[in-house]
């Protein structure tokens, strides 16, 4: 078992890395929570398998275990089932020491998180992440959330969880397009953190597709000591070192917003938006050929794609980015890189560069 | 003008006393919050006057000012009315520099804190209360949330204020009933915090019944400034010290259960919690007959009500005070006054003597 230790005063946890040790869980959740009696398992329809037996391996540690299922899927993210969950917690006569441990992908950590943030004031939370996107990434950091008929994430708060469990046997399930998916992410730390973590993954990019577990182990671990690194250093985004994670996703929430959600999953957008910064930060002299270069050939080994499957009109996809919830006051901004491992903020590049960018995404 | 300050680290923020002196309000969230270029004025069909004249006074100072107005009443503490603050927030463009000015009592205080601590992870936020219980009480300690169908303010988080500005003329238009149920949680302070001011209200009781300008302003600034040092000592409700303000209010939230809310104002409900708690004490023999009644004197002068309007079960009473979320496990958990000016919490008072005190509460 391998864990990384997430450092932020009295909010500080330890994410734990394993391989089908999840009968264990009971003891992790004991030691993080020793006042904690009772549990509300959320799950969703296709996280439920795992759920159900961390029902029960929860409650052979002595822990009252109830459960709530939402239906999968990104509309979950929402008022009415967040509502729902506040009932299961009444139901199960929460107290201010119930946990609530989130078993799922992205959408379940978010929603259950933003329910653990709210219910009673904040009540401790177990993150169990069930996708790669959610081992790497959601689950790390403290951003719960659900979504606003207008915007992604709009309605949240920040809440550090008191754990977090990784099991990469969870993956064993999970379908090649989601983990795909999930590895844009792993990608885009390379690029703005970590050069060699970077070369490790273009060496080793066929034992990551097929889920090898010695390089998954190694790259979710890095990944996540990775994200930790930074929220730590700007745990409520204020400092604004914490937007370095957005490289790529200002074009990315632009391509997810004008084609629907559900057209691209996250991780695609964020490839493609990668690919997209990528080509701004050359056009702007910021970086060489060869760093577009092997960062499109990364993503391509890894199944990724770098562009958008069909043509968005291109005054949709700004207007979008202006309002982006990073923006300030209808300006665009964007991370790009400067050299591999390292990443800056811009926020007065010239529009119609990236109006060039975007119109040629399409048609390389 | 008279100012308080909270000391809260990073999230430190000033209350401003005034008395007619609204014209200013401009320049005091200006200097709060400089990046601010605009705001959201929410208020109730009560409080509106004063949003719309603060709404026009804040664009004079430059800010873009929106607007929304909710009905009055406890009911609005809805998720329903929280989408709807999310709304007008999204058709605002708002952006993380926009802040929320919540105009009004308790109930705007509450639904637009948390709107603002929850719409895009967190927004500033400017307190306007214009009751007397929203200007001693919930305007001061970050506590904002909604209520669940089965319990009040059971969804919710802290959020600090950026800002609290307290015009004493707002309480001109306030009714007697709500004014005086206000006085309840002033009374609080002294039993709790600070004998001295008990004997002040005691002495001038007449004085601020009557809403005598100069004792209002000691009154309101006293009671701010006694919750403001609990604040600080234990933000997040996490050391115990926070749980001192709770004093008769394990009882309160009974009645006010039990009755239905409506049937009695909040601080009618706490100054017959009150009235309850101190013979609580009396029959444990923590103090003797002079506190409770120099305590019943106080409130009986104040024109606040010692004795529940109508006998309700006092297994009803008792469930819920099980039930409180202030509760763990199952059991309840009483503020009691030790002498004037200190309390301590007691979490194993016998049922029967609850009962007792509960069932000889009416028939005075
Ligand atoms: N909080 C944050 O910091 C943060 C960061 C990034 C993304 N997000 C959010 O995360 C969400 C995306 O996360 P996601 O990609 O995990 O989506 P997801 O939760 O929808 O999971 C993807 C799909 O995989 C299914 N699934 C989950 N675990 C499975 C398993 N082990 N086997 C089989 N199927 C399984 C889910 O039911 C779903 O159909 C978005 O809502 C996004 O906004 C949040
Ligand atoms: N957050 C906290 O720490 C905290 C603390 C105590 C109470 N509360 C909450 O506060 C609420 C009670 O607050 P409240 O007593 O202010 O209730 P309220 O907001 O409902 O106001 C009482 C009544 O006065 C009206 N009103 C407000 N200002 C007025 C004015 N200047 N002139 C005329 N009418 C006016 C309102 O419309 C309402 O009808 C409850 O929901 C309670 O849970 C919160
Ligand atoms: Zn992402
Ligand atoms: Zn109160």
């Amino acid at each position: 078992m391998e864990t990384v230790r997430v450092n932020l005063g009295s909010r500080s946890y330890d994410i734990a890395l394993t391989h089908g040790a999840t009968a264990n869980l009971g003891a992790f959740v004991r030691a993080a929570l020793p006042k904690t009696s009772s549990v509300l398992v959320v799950g969703d329809s296709n996280s439920w398998p795992h759920a159900e037996s961390i029902q029960a391996t929860l409650t052979r540690a002595g822990l009252r275990a109830g459960s709530a299922v939402v239906p999968a899927g990104e509309a979950s993210k929402c008022l009415e089932r967040l509502a729902g969950l506040y009932d299961a917690l009444y139901e199960l006569a929460a107290d201010r020491s119930t946990a609530v441990v989130a078993v799922g992908g992205g959408v379940i950590g978010d929603l259950a998180g933003f329910a653990a943030a709210t219910y009673n004031r904040g009540l401790p939370l177990v993150m169990v992440p069930t996708t790669l996107l959610s081992m790497v990434d959601s689950s790390v950091g403290g951003k719960t959330g659900i979504n606003h008929p207008k915007g992604k994430n709009l309605i949240g708060s920040f809440h550090q969880p008191a754990g977090v469990w990784i099991d990469l046997a969870f993956l064993n399930t999970l379908p090649a397009r989601e983990f795909i998916s999930g590895l844009a992410e792993v990608v885009k730390y390379g690029v703005i953190l970590d050069a060699a973590f970077f070369a490790y993954l273009e060496s080793n990019s066929h034992a990551v597709r097929t889920r090898d577990p010695g390089a998954l182990l190694r790259v979710v671990t890095r990944s996540c000591r990775l994200k930790a690194d930074v929220v730590e250093q700007d745990e409520y985004e204020r400092t604004g070192l914490r937007a370095v994670l957005n490289y790529g996703h200002t074009f990315a929430h632009a391509f997810e917003t004008c084609g629907g959600y559900g057209t691209l999953l996250h991780g695609e957008a964020v490839s493609i938006g990668m690919e997209c910064a990528a080509q701004l930060a050359r056009k702007l002299g910021l970086i060489g050929d060869e760093f577009v270069s092997r960062q499109t050939k990364l993503l391509d080994a890894l199944g990724l794609p770098t562009a958008p499957p069909t043509r968005w009109p291109a005054d949709d996809l700004i207007a979008v980015m202006r309002r982006d919830k990073k923006a300030v006051g209808g300006q665009m901004r964007f991370i790009l890189p400067t050299r591999l491992g390292e990443v800056k903020l811009f926020d007065d590049v010239p529009e119609p560069l990236v109006r060039t960018v975007l119109e040629s995404a399409v048609s390389r």
